[in-house]
């Protein structure tokens, strides 16, 4: 095996549960082909990167959805995906992908990429990942940062700094800044010099690791001794700090000047709700946009969104900007302006003792 | 038997597109519970009218539904259910009823309800057609015209004459007028003169046959020779005319001078659409009314009618006045605005081949 080469890293969590009844905290939306391409979130992410990393990949997952994922992915290893025992946050799934890949080949670099997003050009984004990992060899925490096409208050921000000598589009990073408000949002996208924070990172997995290191010692510790002895994962994982990555490294390594970004333009989207999802999905003609068989969706006088996954036809009359989810079990129906309070519905079922629709 | 007494009959027909996907073309709404009550709208018409005629019942339907119809209608013995071969219009299924019953009893009434509509004071109702029964003793074919509480456009309405002597409330029918527009419709509400007509007669069998033969002597002569030899069911029933009860035999009569009415005030709803069933339901707490299980439904923001009628669960987040119903195999999502439009969802899915659905 040739030193120094790039290999995938893809945390596959998160319940989506804004995206209920579809996704659920036993089938998470990363399972699901959201997007009406016959691939799943996961297979398309692992699609997506196989150019660039064959079957340098690993998968890191909840301990519920494992199987579900080796199904998926029938063409990557068992053994390459490996199941968290409980949620602890993305730097503990991160590092410990990380940390094996660190024993395979001291000089490897990791990129990691969650399994849930949408890109609409995947050479486009496979050349950004080329040019963060010729950053990364440089000993440098790369980010891929997405040129914003709208002043969104969803996502955190990427400050750029100088551009980089030597390399074609990537920038130092200044700061990475929390998720704005709606008039901060309108000063970065007007000032050309943010970019969204999508959460990948592309660096030397060495790399990553010492700089988790430095700010949380017993965390960099505790993934390399899992990856030293995979038998005591049970014992050390829960002791392991809960944090995202960009707290536990990427904030405070883009203070200490280590950190660069690679501004990307390959139509991303994080499907965060059921109104980033409409914009994906085509209209069939019926007025409404379907996610699923056209046939099984009457639409009258209407527009929005008819996700018919329960098998049973959707008929809707006269409604403006609606949005009808159904399941096998449950049935959805909001609009694309409360896109964002359906987790509301999931907690109230919670509440309400209903966590088997949950 | 005693003679002259009163009998019931109960056309229970018509598809109720306007209330698909609840009612179908195989399973009319007279079928189902659409008050929440625990009884169909047929069970619930013949536990009205028993006291009034204990077991002199017919009801007429369609031979699809002849078995439902017995089989929810267990009390009432299994010939006198009577299936028309094919839909010939009130006057034929009625004069029919008329027919059999004047062979039992020369001298018997009969009163005629359908099978499909909501009567909220149940004594009021009977004192009502006690009424009529007493003035239909004296000859003349009597109907029982609703108060009306609003100009509705969506029922004919009854022009009433002088008071009838020697009766409470009666009154002669001026004339049977047609739907009206809605400044129309006003007027009749200002007068105080008109009453809606519910399609509800009450006559001498005999009176009612004689009359329809005066305007068409081959549908009376067909009904009375298919009652002399039931046998012959299927042969004559085809060639009957078809035509509503209104025009084939209360609109000439009433221009006769041949007509009373009976003003009721009891509470009467016909159940139209989903607007007029969302009146019937009560909202059991979450904010949108629920026919079915309240459990089956989480409701945040919104208000209108759920009637989780599939077994799921149905959340609706953020919708005024909407409408979800949800069945095994179809839903249908609308608002109460569009609520007399559903039948063009009906409409759609025959047009598209689906007509399984309807």
């Amino acid at each position: 095996m040739t030193s120094g080469q790039l290999w995938a890293v893809v945390p596959a969590g998160g319940a989506g549960t804004r995206l209920w009844p579809l996704s659920r905290a036993g089938s998470p939306k990363f399972l699901h082909d959201l997007t009406g391409s016959g691939r799943t979130l996961l297979q398309a992410t692992h699609d997506r990167l196989a150019p660039l990393v064959g079957d340098r990949v690993l998968v890191v997952t909840g301990v519920a959805h494992q199987d579900a994922v080796r199904r998926q992915l029938d063409a990557v290893p068992a053994d390459r995906v490996v199941a968290e025992p409980s949620p602890r946050d993305s730097m503990a799934a991160i590092g410990l992908a990380a940390a094996i890949v660190e024993r395979e080949d001291a000089d490897a670099l990791i990129g990691s990429f969650a399994a849930d997003h949408v890109i609409a050009d995947a050479e486009a984004f496979r050349a950004c990942v080329r040019e963060a990992a010729d950053v990364a060899q440089t000993g440098l925490l790369v980010t891929i940062g997405i040129t914003p096409d709208e002043p969104s208050t969803g996502f955190g921000y990427i400050h750029l700094g100088e551009p980089l000598a030597g390399f074609p589009t990537a920038h130092a990073v200044e700061e990475f800044v929390e998720k704005p408000d709606a008039t901060r949002a309108a000063e970065y996208l007007a000032s050309g010099e943010y970019r969204w924070n999508a959460g990948m990172f592309v660096a030397r997995a060495s790399v990553l690791l010492d700089l988790l290191a430095v700010e949380h010692p017993d965390l960099a510790a505790g993934v390399r001794a899992i990856a030293a002895d995979p038998g005591r994962l049970d014992e050390l994982w829960p002791g392991l700090t809960k944090i995202a990555i960009d707290h536990a490294v990427a904030e405070p390594a883009a203070a200490a000047g280590k950190v660069a970004v690679v501004p990307g333009t390959f139509g991303w989207e994080d499907i965060g709700d059921f109104a980033a999802l409409a914009d994906l999905v085509p209209d069939p003609g019926t007025g409404v946009k379907v996610l699923g068989d056209p046939e099984r969706v009457v639409a009258l006088g209407s527009n929005g969104l008819v996700v018919p996954d329960g098998g049973r036809t959707v008929a809707v009359l006269g409604l403006d900007d609606v949005v009808v989810v159904d399941t096998g079990d449950a049935v959805l129906v909001t609009t694309r302006a409360h896109a964002q309070d359906v987790k509301s519905i999931v907690e109230a079922l919670k509440a309400s003792g209903r966590s088997d629709l949950t």
